[in-house]
């Protein structure tokens, strides 16, 4: 890839990675500054949202560079009074699992389907939305994993990276994360949409057919 | 009709079915991709959209041009890589029963009005609502069918064709597929839109009144 | 008032008709075709939405005027194909009981709230939203009429019109009709907005209270 | 701060506060007129939206500016009909505390964590939403005051003062008036707006957590 593209596969992602998190925020997902989105770029980096700010605001230019290999800040946001998003340990890990890119949602459904798993599993089935995952059937049992939350974001990571090692979760494109929400991958932003819209609607039927 | 006015009858009717995924989508009815539209031309074709996209961002040229007839592709989508809807079965066997557009919605409340169904029959009664389908009165005891889910869409095309022909359902609009949603349709895509949002309504009221 | 601030005055008022229906549909109130507005002009003739037609799509052309006090139509939409709303006797009971404009909801928290209703009345207390009524306290028990509903529309009217001469709901500014939805009302759209979205709000508490 | 800026400042705060009020009213905590919202100026004047109106309709001119010390109006809205917020003697006590931006909510959730709360207090716990507060932990048992509704707004100032001077409500950032809504607050209306959803999603949360 040239300069010039590289230069225009950047651009294009940091305004669709705001772009969804204004849609986010639309759906309730991203409210009170919580939650996150991130997305690599083709020669690996990643474009991480910054923490702390109303996520629907989020501008371009207000996104961070990152190494994924490392955690590093390789590119900072133009407005030296942010940071990068607490998640970004987290965001790496996922992305060094395969994703391409990562979404941090704080929706209720997240946290009331953590509370209706038993233990570490959320386990899902009899859904049609289910063939929305890749190599997943609406016949299939599907197995979400589900971490305590931690008082400090990134000491989440090392249950997150045991979960994403976790051979009865390899169809799993989310992580719950009781009391907190969950994260939600694909192998790009459209994929990590789709993934997106799926869980909470999985999330939603798990808490309704509860009653 | 002739050629200018078959040609701007199609381009209407592509550019409407586009408003009404955009529509639908806000209401969370075809969300993570799911769900789909047909609407059938004057002159018997069959205008399907695409299969595993978001809904919302499908745009006029996106949809395939179907012969209800035999299922047939007689005009494919401008982007080679998209795929007419998996429904195409079902919304062409819909139409040779007389409907002129079909809406495939994935909306939680279709599923948990399935969940509240009795084996193969939804009963919906004493709601106003009843009287937004054609010959319906709000004091009749209304009937959907309800069918089991299978694991590929196609496969649910001899049960919708049974449903269709059964007396009992004669004024229903809309079939329930159980843990995966439902199909309505009318006469045309306004009349469709309208089944959609009363079938809705009476879904989500049959939720609620089973609290 | 001269014929070119009258002229204006119903410009005016239809343009805002269709406001209101576009935001009553936009929060789930006028779904499915069903539900309307009216409102009076200040020589006494009363603009009624259409019936039977996607309520967020009404233009200003598309509205009827009345007579309130025969219920004729003294002067027809521009489109020759529609036909005043089916509330139209109810309407104008209501406006010579002494109200500006009205709206007819068909929202499921309407028919919710009928359903928690004892008998013919729905009582509502320990709420600041009702002092959005005009001359209501939060501190009051309020009644609100419950009427049974008829298979055609216009046979509502004597009940309605029995419900607005009972001294027990003078500080009611809504009828509901079981089933059905509710009738909601103020001295000017402004006010039967205002009261409409009270109204929404008590229904929904009430709802969500008898949990 | 020179006249200029000064001048800016309070146009500018005009405008967003117009543009909150409108965001509030999308997500139905300022319906039916209810609800309101003022922001202090640099200088110590509070702009505070009028009374009784349909508060997504606020224009920036709408505003009154008051001397949050004494309560006292020392400028009017532009248009003569207008009074300011009944809310005002609770805006200028919260002020007096040290928030710089007070929004009060009608919002259905926070009736209904009213209802939930034990007595003058609402505990929430174990939601990382809670460190969306200043200082606060999710490990925290946050305690957020409960105050019982009054006849007239200004009524409900002592206990307002009574509830900021408490020890145990020093990490909150709201109040819970029972059967009414609530007050939250930042020190600039930037936090308000953070304060205001992250509370929204703790009171949604513990009414869901409840069944």
């Amino acid at each position: 890839m040239g300069a010039d593209s590289a230069h225009s596969e950047e651009s294009g992602t940091r305004a669709l990675l705001c772009e969804m998190l204004r849609l986010f925020y639309d759906k309730g997902w991203v409210s009170g500054t919580g939650g996150g989105i991130c997305a690599s770029l083709t020669e690996g980096r990643l474009l991480v949202a910054p923490t702390g700010v109303h996520k629907e605001r989020v501008e371009p230019a207000d996104l961070f560079l990152i190494d994924p290999g490392t955690g590093d800040v390789i590119g900072s946001a133009a407005d030296a009074a942010l940071r990068p998003s607490e998640c970004t340990p987290i965001f790496s890990a996922i992305v060094r699992a395969g994703a391409g890119a990562v979404v941090h949602s704080h929706a209720l459904s997240a946290v009331l389907a953590g509370d209706a798993a038993k233990g570490s599993v959320l386990t899902i089935e009899s859904l049609e939305m289910l063939k929305g995952l890749p190599e997943v059937s609406n016949t299939d049992v599907h197995f979400v994993p589900v971490i305590e939350n931690a008082e400090h974001e990134p000491e989440l990571t090392s249950d997150v990276e045991r979960a994403l090692s976790e051979e009865r979760f390899s169809s799993a494109r989310a992580i719950v994360v009781r009391d907190h929400g969950a994260y939600i991958w694909g192998r790009d932003i459209w994929e990590a949409k789709k993934h997106t819209e799926v869980y909470h609607f999985l999330f939603e039927a798990t808490v309704a057919r509860r009653h």
